[in-house]
């Protein structure tokens, strides 16, 4: 597979949208979505009814279409799409992005349909993404195939994967929310054609993606998707999501898409073996994502934690427990620098609990200072009661915590992670003073997940 | 222990501030508190200096207080608790919450100060609460000892009891923000005196408390605690999380509380055959408490599922697997109704994936009235391009998804959750059709542990 074949379907030079229309719906609302990001000017749009949209002429055929267009989305009914195809095809369109659901997901006579599909693009040389999918999404250049919120356009470093067009959707709507940006998106459907191996490579080449999520639903061909999982875990960590682990689950994605899940644990062994991180939950998957895309990986398995909370620090201690990960002690320095500074109820052991003494900046830098450990938990929480008394003296968030920013060179290519739980305008606030380069969670145990994440990143395979 | 006593902590009828002072600070902040929530009238504040704060005298000696004053509140320093102790003793007052810290928790010398003032409260028949605590809230009539978020004194029906006082205001700052809602919180501290066994039974009394939340540390009467712990299973859901799980964070439960955290293997155990709900994790536990304060108990094993994503249904499935509950054929009835109102690419299982089909009313009304499921779950996303093309149309959340409000009732005493992603706008008005009846998580897992701790508390023990 050719470079550019695959850029086409990120960054054509120019694009068809077969099924453009004037009545709500996606076929209105994709070119209107062009017109807002500056599309609309490279596309042609198609319909047996001609006329204008958007200010845009409509072509009556594709046999009316100029040569040499990148790439064509193609949203006419499952029954019309075989036309559209052997038309599109008789063009010289070699990259084709279906989106109509009606397929192999559907039963034996969809799949009859779709495997009609998959010959006729043989034929003429089409790759083909889909069908049932929403395509592609490419928030660097803010070209995308279907409509998404403005936020979920802000260009980020993780490029996603999915199978299914209604949960990447939602997974695009709802990652921005939680503080995951985007750099690339494929829904791949029904995957006929392309597919986990051929985006792995090439959102692996993407100099814009720093982590790999994927949500998986059944692999069709095993060897070649693990041989491109093993390739891409060497170069950046790849985060996966898989649903049919067990019975009921399998039951359900049969019906879905008509994958086979397949015997879960050996997808377990495999994604392991390839270095891949597999999350268990959701909710995991996008706190482990959040901090993949912003720490470096952690060399060793040494954790310091800095708490004001002596219960959320003894939460993290078992985390890390339970993550297989050291609770290392502080060097001889930092153990003097900081009972000095503390008053002589602190206890100066790791996780450090600085409770309420106020010293949490001097804390900060000492353990940031000391070379033993390799990755470190900030848990920064302070009730309303004391932010009150502080505010009502003047103070804010870098009066209590230090300035992060300035804190952060200090500990290099090691990663930091704060837990953040609280009041939602102090934990915004306190947010900011993370920045870009100190990782946020919302719980301990997310924290340690992701730094195992990150120490996994660090080891030969 | 009489239940007057007990009162005098959440509503008392009078009370002194030992501490009141005007620089800022707790002495400064609670009883401006107080005044705001109408508590200052009744407020007998204290300090050797004299004068007025807030427009209220200020007593040089707590021997000029009036007689019959119900609760004492310390904040003054820890040398100084012993003495004031006495002179409360003298005054006859019986019911003092000591919030200074400086104990049993600082090593031998703060444990011989603690043990002092055990003996002292037995001599007058003083019952204490603290020290190294926040004390107690009662959202019912907005009486607490500690300044909160307007927002964590909503009425609710989840009482809290935490051992530690930062992590307990944490938390009263954390759950209103993800929905929980507060009846009553006692913060232990080092629980020299009043403990989990004596607030376990006031909560299981309360009409306000629905569910009772503990966050422990270590058990001080392991075996006073799990009688009261087994007496207030069998009234009302009790949620537990509990560090020092594991080597490292036992460790650190030491050093914060002195809590010896034991064998975590003897408390499971015992956490279990009391009935109580053990959360692994902190996100476990704010997901389950939310539900379980609007839910009723699930009577049977058996789960319909309702999505129009087929990934969040699949990954329901597995998690309904994981927690040992069962997936319900629908009934023939449920069946004929959905094929008649559907698409032919929707595939009429369970989980019920009705994809973008729109019939969510009609599915939704069919299986509520199904008889086979003991409880559901709805998963109602809807990718953005899906909104965006629908408020176009003038559609709403209703139009989607139906009258949840009119549906609920059909279902009568079974539990119903709904998982909500996506963006956040369109989620809040997804929650407003949920209103106060159906719960809300944000993870399919969620759900399912949810449910799984419904099915397990309407069990007989």
């Amino acid at each position: 597979m050719s470079h550019t074949i695959m850029d086409k379907f990120f960054q054509p030079k120019s694009l068809a949208l077969i099924g453009a229309t004037s009545s709500p719906g996606f076929g209105y609302g994709i070119p209107l979505f062009w017109k807002k990001y500056g599309w609309l000017e490279r596309a042609y749009l198609v319909n047996a009814k001609g006329g204008e949209l958007h200010g845009r002429k409509v072509y009556r055929s594709i046999a009316d279409l100029p040569e040499g267009v990148d790439l064509a989305v193609v949203i006419v009914p499952a029954t019309s799409v075989r036309g559209v195809l052997v038309e599109l095809g008789q063009k010289g369109i070699q990259a084709v992005i279906i989106e109509s659901a009606g397929f192999a997901e559907i039963g034996p006579e969809g799949k009859k349909r779709q495997d009609d599909l998959l010959e006729i693009s043989r034929e003429f040389g089409i790759r083909l993404l889909g069908p049932n999918c929403v395509g592609t999404i490419n928030t660097e250049n803010q070209f995308a195939t279907v409509e998404i919120m403005d936020r979920a356009m802000e260009p980020g470093s993780v490029a996603i994967m999915a199978q299914s067009g209604v949960f990447g959707n939602i997974l695009l709507d709802h990652l921005p929310e939680v503080g995951v940006k985007i750099s690339k998106v494929a829904t791949m459907g029904n995957k006929m054609d392309l597919d986990e191996a051929d985006f792995l490579d090439y959102f692996v080449a993407d100099a814009k993606t720093r982590v790999i999520l994927i949500y998986e639903e059944g692999v069709r061909e095993g060897r070649r998707f693990l041989e491109a999982l093993r390739r891409a875990c060497r170069r950046k960590p790849v985060v996966i999501l898989k649903s049919g682990r067990t019975p009921f689950g399998t039951q359900a994605t049969l019906s879905h898409t008509g994958s086979l899940s397949g015997e879960d644990r050996l997808y377990d062994a495999a994604f392991r073996q390839a270095g891949a991180i597999r999350a268990s939950s959701l909710s995991e998957m996008i706190e482990v994502t959040r901090v993949l895309s912003t720490q470096p990986s952690m060399k060793g398995k040494k954790v310091g934690i800095l708490t004001t909370s002596g219960s959320l620090g003894a939460l993290a201690a078992d985390a890390i427990y339970d993550e297989s990960l050291e609770i290392v002690p502080w060097s001889r320095g930092t153990v003097e620098t900081i009972q000095e500074a503390a008053p002589n109820w602190v206890n100066v052991k790791n996780p450090l609990d600085i409770g309420p003494s106020g010293i949490f900046p001097i804390a900060m830098e000492a353990i940031f200072s000391d070379p033993n450990p390799d990755g470190f938990i900030l848990i920064p929480v302070i009730p309303y009661a004391a932010i009150e008394v502080a505010l009502r003296l003047g103070a804010d968030e870098r009066t209590f915590f230090g300035n992060w920013p300035a804190l952060r060179p200090k500990i290099g290519s090691k990663p930091a992670i704060a837990v953040l739980l609280g009041g939602a305008k102090w934990v915004e606030r306190v947010k900011n003073l993370c920045g870009e380069t100190i990782a946020t969670v919302s719980t301990p145990e997310a924290a340690a997940k992701a730094l195992s994440a990150l120490y996994r990143l660090s080891r030969p395979f």
